[in-house]
Parts: structure tokens; C-alpha cells; sequence
């Protein structure tokens, strides 16, 4: 990664990936309930990524990303690793460009979302968890097969594509734009995106960051100061399962959260369960992680005008099913969907 | 009904309708979707009922009728008899209005939604159905009480106040207006509300009524040119289980419904899963009963500007469950939820 380094972060990239990503990507909504700003006691918005195409705000980064691409890199097409939205949104955005696309993917990942990159028309490669790396296994095949590797988040125009969600919401969250921005945090590159954008257009704004107390590495690598490493990310919420933050988007978080916050697993379903039977939306967990910082107090947003970042809604039924039954979270996350 | 037969519904009484739920309603939105389009060759736009106060068009109807009582009439109170979306939109609506409401529900109803009735502050009143008739026994506590019925369809405030998703969708569907109105016909206020909208605004525009295959009263009707009464109506859709169509409903919606078709109940449980795993949102049995018909090819929309009206999204969470899990379709409907 040592060719980027002197690259950065700004609005006037995320402004150029939104133009790249009209007509194309979807504005999505900011929705608003009545019930959730009696329980918070602020305007609440919720900006409804689960009905960005491919279902999460993923396909926002891997499509600025690839159709930026050379034509001889297109030609040659592209890898990624990944068993879940960013593998469903390189296929998804490969497929409108006319790339060919292979997807690295455990043998053990969710058959539901193996289906959707398949459907995408990318091919998938499979590998054992157990005895190999996926990055591994992804740059070995970029290296036989002359394929471009597209890294789900520390890549800066990965970061500036998710960052038009950014853009939207500031616009969105009318006269004087949001006081407060919640969003979830995995490697961080949707983190880095939304606050680059929110940050340059509401100085005043405070962008919090939302992790899962089980994987909350950028939680821990702020408080170090440095990158810090946990061993074995526990969570529902599978989109956030990383070990540690970028190299590109710890310093952009360092330097532009509010603050990380912590919500543990049964506040995760709660804020499902309350999206589906209040709110009539699928939340997938990694979702729903900034909405049950609301619900659980973990953040407090008494008066000041809030968005919430509903990341995406691709979430087995399997699963879904599981937890609107109220069966043990411990249960769900140590599952292998695809063992069903 | 006698004193109201020289009534009739128009275009000017669901406009003045609107006019009292301005500010009060929901304008839901119309949700597009690339993969149905693709599927029936038509632009779809879903009028997204679920997220209308109290999840469904029936606040539509109750808070219209309602805000227009006497001073009497509010001083004294309302009756309902409903065991879903009716009963909790009278109670939300009298909650708003300050009038006292008693919601007439059989003790086999569904848990969720009796819930939710004494959320809204109404007082439950519970019959035996086995061995009562609801609607005799709303009208013995209006008598003793003093109380004003609010019947659920057969009535023309609640039929205007549900004919404001009309003039919604009319407005929404952008330049021409909707050529193909699709939506669920239960009691038939809905339709009645709807297409004298639509039919108003928009002549050349075809509205078709969807029934369940178990519950098609108002085809059967519409066939024998008179109301027709089907003893036991076995479906899913908790909402379409109307035994015969309205006596003010039946005929608005003989002169003005292009046609009924029918779904099988696995065609209404294939449309719920597909609005929750591919459009994110959560739709009732009854509200899906539309949506199954494009999805089953019931109804041909190719090429027509299609709205669809997905009237709700209360659903018991158990049931929601075991449809995800594919459980027979039998199971789920002879199930009763509140003995969980």
C-alpha cells in the first residue's frame, strides 16, 4: 500500500465519486418515526442504506472504485475477498460495467449471501478458513490471473464512494444539517467517508462512531493511539467483525470521530427487532449497531437533530427468523448459516 | 344504515378528507425496486402503507371519521370491533383526539396486536367468538354506554379517509398518473376509497381488487351481481377474512373495479419473503396479497405504470418467524398466535 500514501481524504473527492454514482446508485431515504423520537427525545433520521442496491452502503465504494479502473485493468478484471456485502457489491458493480469479477469467499460463509454474489454473476473462490488467509488466497490469484484486488475499505476511493452517503444526509437533514451523525464501524472505511463529508459541510456536527463490544478494535486503537489487533472479533454483526482498523482510515477516524462507542449483542437485536415491528425495515446486525446505541442510552441525543446510518439489510432469514423468536444471541452468532 | 343511504362518495368529500389528515397522516412513500421492475416488465411503485401511523391505511379511514364526531359524541366515546389493524387505528385515533375508546376483540386474537390496541390507551373488550358475534356485542356497549360505532369499512368518512392513498398515488405516480392500480379488497373500503380516486383523476387507469383465493366474497359477488356471503373464509391475510363485501362498499366497487383476481396462500407468503429479503421492508399477509399478484402472474402488468398498494406491516413476529423458516402455509393460518 506504500503507492497511496500521499493520497488523502477530501470533499472534493467524495463529490466526485457522487457524480460518478448518479443515476446509478440509489439517493436513499432518510426515514423518520415518531415512536423513535418519543423513545430519544430528538428528531431522529434514519438514513436507509438497507435500500442501496445490493442491499448496504457497499456498493456505493466498490463502484467509484471499479469504474475508475484502466481499460487494460478492466480488461483483466478484479478480485475481492469477502463472504458478505463487500463481495455482493464488487460482483453487483463488476456486472454493470462488464467486468469480470472473482469473489474469495470461507467455504463455511452464509449460503444466502454466497447465492446473492453468484446471482451478481461473479465467481466464487472458496478457501478453508481454518488453514488459510483470504488475503492470501486473493493476491495469489491477482498475481496468476493479472486481477486488480478491490479491498473492502482502506482504499481511498472505496472511502470517498461510501462517503457520498455523507454528502446525502448533510443534504438531507435540512436547514442546518445534522447535530449528530451515528455510524457503525468495522475497518472503518464508511467511518472515514461520512465524517470526511460531514465534517467539511457541518464543522459543528459530531460523528460517532458505533462498534459491537466484542469487536471494537478502533475503539481500543483510538484509546492506544496506535493500530491495535484483538484476536477473535465476537458479534452478530458479521460486517463488523474486523481485527483492526485501516492503515488509511485510522488516522481519518482518529482525527474526525466525536467519540466510539460500545453496544453489546442483545442491544443489537433489540434495535432489529424494534426496526422490524416499529419501523417495518430489515436491518442486518451491523445495521443496526448505531441504532441500538439510541435505544440503549449508550448514546445520549436529547435535543440535537440525529442521523443514523442504517448500513444495510442483507441478513439470512435463517437468522432473522432465530432472533425474532428471541432464541439466545450466544445461539446465533456461533452458528454457521450455512450449516442450516 | 339506513339514515346514510342517500350518501355517496366523491372525489370533493376524499379531498376534504385529506385536508383533516394533513399534518396528522403519513404521506408514505412510493418505493421502487430495479429487480421487480425486471421481474414484470413495468415500472412498480409501491405505496409503502407500512409506514403510515399505526402501521396500516386504516388510521386513514378512523382518524377522518373520527375527528368528525360532535362534541356529544366525542364527550361520550367510541366503540370498534376489530381484532387488528381496524381496532388499533381507532384506539391511535381517539388517543390523539381525546376520546375515550373501547376495542370490541376476540380472546383468540392475536397477541401482538391486542398488545398494541392498549398501547395506544383504548380499553380492551373481550368476547368469546365461539359463542358471540362481534358485532353484537359492540352494539349492546354502545347502547349501554352511549357510545358511537366506528364500523371498519362500511362507512363513508372511513371510506374517504382510506381514499386518501388515492389521491397520494395519483399525485406520486408521476406525469400520466398510474395505469394500473393493484390492491388488497377485504371489506372493500380500501377499494371503494381508492378507485374513486384514481378513477377520478385518472379514467383510463385500471384498478384491480386482489383477493385470497379462501376469501374471495367480493369476486363471488361481483360474478353474481349481488353480495354474496361465504361462510369461512380461511386465509393468512388476517385482514381479508370478510365473510361478505360492504353494503356501501359493494356497489362503488362493482362500477369502478376493472376486475378481482385471486392468490394462493403460497403466492402471498413468497411475496412476504420477497419484500423482506430483496426490498427490505416488512409487509403483512393482507398487504402482500397485491404484490403476489404481479409476483404469481396473476395479473400482467408489462408495461403499465403499476402502483401497488402494500397496506400494512403488522405482523405477529412468531408468524413472521416460521414463514422465514418455510413452515407450511397451512400451519400458519389455523395457528392461533396468542397461544404461544
Amino acid at each position: 500500500v506504500t503507492e497511496d500514501q500521499h493520497e488523502e481524504l477530501t470533499l472534493d473527492r467524495i463529490q466526485a465519486a457522487a457524480g460518478r454514482l448518479a443515476g446509478v446508485a440509489h439517493r436513499t431515504p432518510l426515514l423518520t418515526s415518531r415512536t423513535l423520537d418519543a423513545i430519544v427525545g430528538a428528531p431522529v433520521l434514519l438514513k436507509a442504506e438497507m435500500f442501496q442496491r445490493g442491499g448496504s452502503f457497499k456498493f456505493r465504494g466498490a463502484y467509484n472504485r471499479l469504474s475508475q479502473l484502466t481499460a487494460a485493468e478492466r480488461a483483466s478484471g478484479v478480485v475481492a475477498y469477502s463472504s458478505g456485502n463487500h463481495g455482493g457489491a464488487v460482483a453487483l458493480a463488476a456486472k454493470l460495467l462488464g467486468i469480470r469479477a472473482l469473489v474469495v469467499s470461507p467455504a463455511t460463509g452464509s449460503a444466502a449471501k454466497l447465492a446473492a454474489i453468484e446471482e451478481y454473476g461473479a465467481e466464487l473462490h472458496r478457501y478453508d478458513p481454518a488453514t488459510q488467509r483470504r488475503e492470501e488466497v486473493a493476491a495469489a490469484l491477482a498475481e496468476a490471473q493479472g486481477l486488480t484486488t478491490i479491498r473492502p475499505f482502506d482504499d481511498y476511493e472505496v472511502m470517498a464512494g461510501q462517503g457520498t452517503a455523507g454528502l446525502e444526509l448533510s443534504a438531507q437533514a435540512g436547514q442546518g444539517g445534522p447535530e449528530l451523525v451515528l455510524l457503525p464501524v468495522g475497518g472503518g472505511g464508511l467511518a472515514a467517508g461520512v465524517s470526511t463529508a460531514v465534517k467539511a459541510l457541518h464543522p459543528a456536527a459530531d460523528v460517532i462512531g458505533v462498534e459491537p463490544a466484542g469487536a471494537d478494535d478502533t475503539r481500543r486503537s483510538l484509546r492506544a493511539g496506535h493500530r491495535v489487533t484483538i484476536e477473535d472479533p465476537a458479534t452478530i454483526a458479521d460486517g463488523l467483525r474486523s481485527q483492526q482498523p485501516g492503515l488509511h482510515t485510522f488516522p481519518i477516524n482518529a482525527k474526525l470521530l466525536a467519540d466510539i462507542v460500545t453496544v453489546d449483542e442483545e442491544s443489537i437485536v433489540a434495535a432489529m427487532r424494534f426496526a422490524l415491528t416499529r419501523l417495518k425495515i430489515v436491518v442486518e446486525p451491523s445495521g443496526a449497531v448505531p441504532l441500538a446505541a439510541l435505544l440503549s442510552g449508550a448514546v445520549r441525543a436529547a435535543g440535537r437533530r440525529t442521523v443514523v446510518v442504517l448500513s444495510g439489510g442483507n441478513v439470512d432469514p435463517v437468522v432473522l427468523a432465530s432472533l425474532l423468536q428471541g432464541r439466545a444471541v450466544s445461539d446465533l452468532y456461533t452458528e454457521t448459516p450455512s450449516a442450516r
